[in-house]
């Protein structure tokens, strides 16, 4: 079958609103890579987070097997550091394999819920 | 006419929010492919789907005449299963023609809607 | 000056809500094409809408003058016919000279207001 | 390190809805490109903006530190020149070295927000 991705995305926007943790999950403001990796093979994945006025955090670092899909919530990013909320980031993937990147948000600050996505830049 | 479009397409976001399914049907949120052939002849496109934690599901196979677009709700696919909702999914189409898809998803858990749409990713 | 765009965009998701046309200009619920002519001289653009169950309609022919931009609202067309609401769609943008179109909706059928935006599929 | 990114990047929808600038800072409606610099030495970013019925204005000239992001409300530009509300624009970045750059609105003229975003168009 014919490779399919690329190997490196850039999300240019970042943001997680500071929340009440306490909501329902589904509903808790979130910033969500989703990614998909194509291939039959585990992709190994590592992001680095860029900000404003200090240096990138990273890499996280990832494993996703074939056939499989992690709508990764930027939120629940750790290791190396708990990114700080209500903070503007982008962000660089760097897979060894072939992977495809799409950026989404659910903000739910007000009563209602706002949504954004778009596909992420890849080269 | 000069071809346009790609053959491939990926749409790495999916979800489908679990919802009333008696409200008005437009109001019911849904994830959407809209599917542009731009070809004079029908195409073939089979859509593969990827979830976190099991084997993809497919080929749901469709097929849209020439010169006519589908806006095709994840819903709505039934064969060879029904899509679980509230599960993160990405979903990759192969088309035997060149064509065009652009992601939607409107969400109406909450009173107002939300509204998200990008371009796949097409190669 | 580098050119800058290209010839072809294609927005596959098209869809103006029926709305109330009593409402406030800037809310009444639209389909956007935001177009960018970068160039110096004038753009000639032609648009093809596709529907799900007939033939296409167009062309639609605007000119853009030289580093001008319009947010044409499809809700506007009216040569060789008016758009029908609640109706899924998808259009072809040809011009003679390069350009850029991103899509944005906004629709208000609830109280709030949703918005969706995409780059087109340029090619 | 390879290079990431695009020297141009065109957002062809722009628009910066009339708000009440009294409201906290995070809620104020706004047009956001959001840019990531992922070299090591700075990027020289000239922006122009274009209308649809009057001649652009530009340079904006902005300056971002090499692995550092800009999310650069355009509410915020004053040289050479405020940017009107309510008014429909587009605009072109160019850099001296590749750069990333997405578009990203919040809209905040109803109780609740919403929200779009897209990547902008590189090449």
């Amino acid at each position: 079958m014919e490779e399919i991705g690329k190997k490196i995305w850039v999300i240019a926007e970042g943001f997680i609103p500071a929340d009440d943790e306490t909501k329902d999950y589904k509903f808790i403001s979130h910033e969500t890579a989703c990614i998909l990796n194509p291939n039959k093979e585990e992709a190994e994945i590592e992001i680095t987070v860029y900000f404003a006025d200090k240096d990138p955090i990273g890499p996280y670092k990832i494993r996703l097997a074939g056939e499989r899909t992690n709508h990764l919530r930027f939120n629940d990013l750790s290791e190396p550091a708990r990114l700080p909320r209500d903070t503007d980031f982008s962000s660089i993937f760097r897979s060894n394999i072939p992977i495809v990147v799409q950026h989404t948000r659910l903000d739910s600050r007000r009563t209602d819920i706002a949504l954004l996505s778009t596909l992420a830049f890849g080269q």
